[in-house]
């Protein structure tokens, strides 16, 4: 699953809630739709009075401010701001996935890209000016051009520290000073004041130790032990970890505060001799206490701000030893520590956390074989339900499939809401259907199904495109070009610390002059071809991954990442097509070893890839002998587990027929 | 054609000069051998008194420094510095293609890579300390570190303006700040001084104009319309072109100053009315000053330095309406200019130069065509001696290639040393044989033979890799993946402003666990895959090519580009293999066109790929059909010209016979 505003990205689809200024988790919500503004479409909000309150406490004499910013969720693919979005839906009344707000004094303005020009304007009220962004033959500024260009020189720009990251702010700061002006910090982020106690409240959710034989691999005193020896070799005085799925990972805890994403609120900091869990009282029971023992402190979740402070003077925080943070650490907790006294490096944790170990490893394997079952279960209902004549829509169709999964053992929900997706809808990438308002799957069209589910033993992601009817030319040229991509990265061997392969993906459309998905919408959307995969953890994580991203350039991958395999293709209101299967990063039994070591894939994803829909005159033999390779170890893992689904084991067993 | 130490060089191996100091000029010699300073591995100087008078100089108070620096000419693949090799030779006695020399009052230092450590111990004398660069396990530190470092605090350290890039100066200026050292550029160069008339004088061959109609393709005044288009567009109020390539090209001049590349010591300034072509008096002949009529003023070439001073006052240049300068262009120009006056941006010329035009495109099929007769005819006799029992070293047999080339219509000489190879030689990158002490080639020994012609109509740069016995499987094995690199960047078709089609040319050879010759050697020793040659000109021109250096990343490859596609795999000590062939970037007509235009490569080069070094275990039958399908066309179009030579004739139809 690939989402242009979501990597690393926690989802929350069903329950929306927006936790206070003191609660600085540095964790970001969903792309889709929020379910508390009103449909798509329909102007819910007068932002007269919420505006007019708002300018009100940009003038008070704590703020002092001009201008107050709300940055995109989605900006730059940071994992930054956090909550962002829903404070910019709040105030402004548009609720798409990406955009950013900025209010002076007189006036509100709203940046967002081509797929929500429609939406804004049926959103917006007077009060606000849209802003039209990635349209060369208009002239409107960029969001950064306007704050740094169009903005009165010598304009105090206000913005909440906590929707930021700090690496933002600083470059953003930069671009300001020109024109004299300057990014401010607000004690208090004025939206949630004038949104006051209608904000929905934060989840406090059951949390639960993972098991180290079958789950997690590693206890966490070992964990805390690799990231103690880290600090140590940075000649630093502690490690702050502010991603939820960063310190779940580290302490072998997983919650359901969050939709798809086995997390809970909290913070951590780890010294050589300390490890200090700030996380809600609530949620701290017994047995988390039991299972953390005398080596974990848990202090409350509200005190981590003000801990940090005092923890930077106990441990004698200075530029000597410093403070490790994530990159992605927000403005808010590295003004609390002092950016004197911190550092800001790749996260530790990550880095040790994409890298699986053998257990885990395990658990992705086993755990695809059942995820394959459940999809296999779904695919031959499906078109025995269409061959049927049965009318059914996307999300009804969803529904089932994640009744099939919620069937399966270890089962703890699914990783990210299902993409099922008929014709046209299969060419939006981020498309997730609208139970009350989606398409009716037909059977003469692409139907493009992306999901995932999360297990106690690893989580999944995996995207196959069939037809139920009769494919057109094209579709099976796009559709096996998109394969042979597919089959290229999953077959290349490449070097230690090579980051060329993603060409590979792309090669085969090119020849018909297909680009990748992505890589020509416009040149910020630029996409790769696969992201980092969690352990029972987010469905997406970094720092690697497949693409021409810079980050991916500078993390090469390392045997016992995960990642996901796939390519794209995108007719746009026509239809869609990916292949996705998650892959795990090997050492390659080359003939030859020259160099550093070589790589390659193991694929972990079973579910048959459709062969109706090969044009079967540009596959080689090679790729042919892959898919029936693939195709029968598909059989071989998955078809035990249907023996009570006759339907099911019938559909495998024609699907996985030789080509 | 690859060298590391070579990118857009120009070498000169017959003879050997060197410029005075008022020659400026932008151009780089040989990487080979000086043949003036004695064989590999004699002490033929003692350089105690040249040292002695050297810093006698360094002390006299217009000069006033602690230490001369000759920086080396190969460093960071840059076209600087011009002629320092030579300086480095005459005061150090070493004459290797790399290596820079500190010079202090006390201590001489000499700075080379593993390559030349043996040479450089032989041929040093007790007044050097050879510094041995790139050994991990001894703590020798970098010339910059030595520089930067080492030095006192606060030395002022001498340089040749004229020998490094402005560029460069700057980067190595600001390592030296922290101790408070600078770089001072001297009035005149001390090596100079000291060498004083033995130093060998410079060339002042003929010059000549290039034929539009069947060679240039564009009036020379259409050119100076297009760079004055630049000029315009840059707001600037000159351009500046230092490089011999450029000049040449600007002008449809062509000279023989220099062994393989026809070009002549010149410079030029265009402004919007002006176009001033600083050449020498004695090369200005008439049919010159006919050609360029009134359209260019002729200056004399010593005039450039004290015109560019007088200029930058006549034409107003300051920070607003700049002088435009290539991005190489030396610290001495730019002081004459003063940085204050100055651009430095990726030279307009060299953009303008890199996309070849009709007539030129005709000119590199048509000279392609006849050059691939040559190599025919010379593989044709090569195998008749060998099979015969002829005892030929390596140099002989290059002899013999160049004889048949000398016979080809509009030859005007080789483009670069032929690299005749065999067995373990060709394992070695740089190779060109020594006439004088060089193997005899061996039946059963891998032969890899990488040469080219300069034509009026265009320039070749052509390898293959031939076995005229029984080659050994490994040798196969290697030799096919190369070639199946060689296919796949034929065959790709890749979207305008892609920079990643390099991996293609590796995917075979990772498969094996061998990198792509380059990958692994040591980090800077990252080579790619092809570069840029010039029509009638440089077989090596920038800006573009096809590998993982920075600068390919930000020039994409554009129709009308000429590019070499050579993959190669290097097994040190045994046998090396490389095949290359000149390809033009055009349009691709693909199915569809989604995005903004696609491009392939056409191939120009006809010379049969040796079928017999083919390991078809592994080639699929879509290379098997691309193989055939060039042999056909190679057979088509050069076959013709071989009506008066039986065997070449026989050999080719051999070669080219379907597999």
């Amino acid at each position: 699953m690939w989402s242009r505003c979501s990597f690393g990205a926690l989802r929350a689809h069903t329950h929306r809630y927006l936790l206070t200024p003191a609660f600085t988790q540095t964790v970001r919500f969903s792309c889709g739709t929020t379910t508390n503004m009103g449909a798509i479409g329909t102007r819910t909000v007068d932002t007269t009075e919420r505006l007019a309150k708002l300018r009100e406490l940009l003038k008070k004499p704590e703020n002092n401010v001009k201008a107050f910013f709300v940055p995109s969720e989605d900006q730059h693919f940071s994992e930054y701001p956090a909550h962002s979005d829903e404070r910019r839906a709040f105030i402004s009344g548009f609720n798409g996935s990406a955009g950013c707000a900025i209010i002076t004094l007189r006036d509100a303005f709203l940046f967002t890209d081509g797929r929500y020009f429609l939406q804004a304007s049926q959103q917006l009220d007077s009060n606000w000016k849209l802003m039209k962004q990635g349209l060369p033959v208009e002239d409107v500024p960029t969001w950064q051009e306007f704050l740094s260009k169009h903005l009165e020189q010598g304009t105090r720009i206000g913005i909440d520290p906590t929707l930021i990251s700090a690496a933002d702010a600083e470059s953003l700061k930069k671009s300001l000073e020109p024109r004299g002006s300057e990014l401010v910090s607000l004690q208090q982020n004025p939206v949630d004041i004038v949104w006051g106690k209608d904000r929905p409240p934060c989840p406090h959710n059951s949390v639960f130790p993972l098991d180290i034989k079958y789950a997690a691999g590693e206890t966490f005193q070992n964990k805390l032990q690799r990231l103690r020896e880290e600090i140590t070799k940075k000649n630093a005085v502690a490690s702050v970890v502010t991603l939820l799925d960063e310190v779940a990972w580290l302490f072998n805890l997983r919650g359901t505060d969050i939709d798809f994403n086995p997390v809970f609120f909290a913070y951590a900091v780890v010294t050589p001799k300390e490890a200090i869990l700030f996380m809600n009282d609530a949620q701290a029971q017994h047995s988390i206490k039991t299972f953390l023992g005398s080596d974990v402190e848990i202090r409350p979740y509200e005190s981590f701000i003000p801990s940090l402070r005092q923890l930077t003077t106990t441990l004698g925080a200075n530029k000597e030893k410093p403070m490790l943070l994530g990159d992605k650490t927000s403005l808010a907790v590295v003004e609390a520590i002092g950016q004197e006294n911190a550092v800001l490096i790749p996260s530790p944790v990550a880095a040790m956390k994409a890298i699986k170990n053998k257990t885990e490893i395990e658990g992705f394997r086993k755990c695809h074989i059942r995820d394959g079952a459940a999809l296999i279960r779904y695919f031959a209902w499906l078109e025995e339900q269409l061959n049927g004549g049965a009318e059914l829509n996307e999300s009804q169709a969803a529904a089932k499939l994640e009744e099939f999964r919620s069937e399966l053992d270890l089962f703890r929900g699914l990783s990210f809401t299902t993409i099922s997706s008929t014709g046209p809808n299969a060419a939006v990438i981020h498309y997730s259907p609208d139970p009350n308002d989606c398409a009716i799957i037909r059977k003469d069209q692409i139907y493009l199904c992306d999901s995932g589910g999360q297990y106690l033993d690893g989580t999944t992601d995996v995207t196959r495109t069939l037809h139920f009817g009769t494919p057109t030319d094209e579709e099976k040229r796009a559709f096996t070009r998109v394969l042979q991509g597919h089959i290229s990265i999953d077959t290349a061997v490449f070097p230690i610390g090579t980051s060329g392969v993603d060409s590979f993906a792309r090669r085969a459309l090119w020849q018909e002059g297909w680009g990748n998905r992505y890589t020509f919408i416009t040149p910020e959307y630029r996409h790769g071809t696969g992201h980092g995969v969690g352990h029972f953890l987010n469905v997406h994580e970094g720092p690697h991954g497949i693409g021409t991203r810079i980050a991916y350039n500078s993390t090469s991958l390392k045997a016992g990442m995960t990642v996901s395999n796939e390519p794209g293709y995108y007719a746009d209101g026509r239809y869609g097509i990916r292949t996705e299967s998650v892959v795990i990063v090997r050492e390659a039994k080359t003939p030859n070893n020259f160099g550093n070591g070589y790589l390659c894939f193991e694929r972990v994803t079973m579910c048959p890839i459709q062969t109706k829909l090969i044009d079967f005159s540009v596959l080689t033999a090679q790729e042919k002998e892959w898919l029936n390779s693939y195709h029968a170890e598909t059989l071989e893992k998955v078809g035990p587990l249907l023996r009570n689904d006759r339907r099911a084991l019938q559909w495998l067993e024609r699907e996985c027929s030789p080509v």
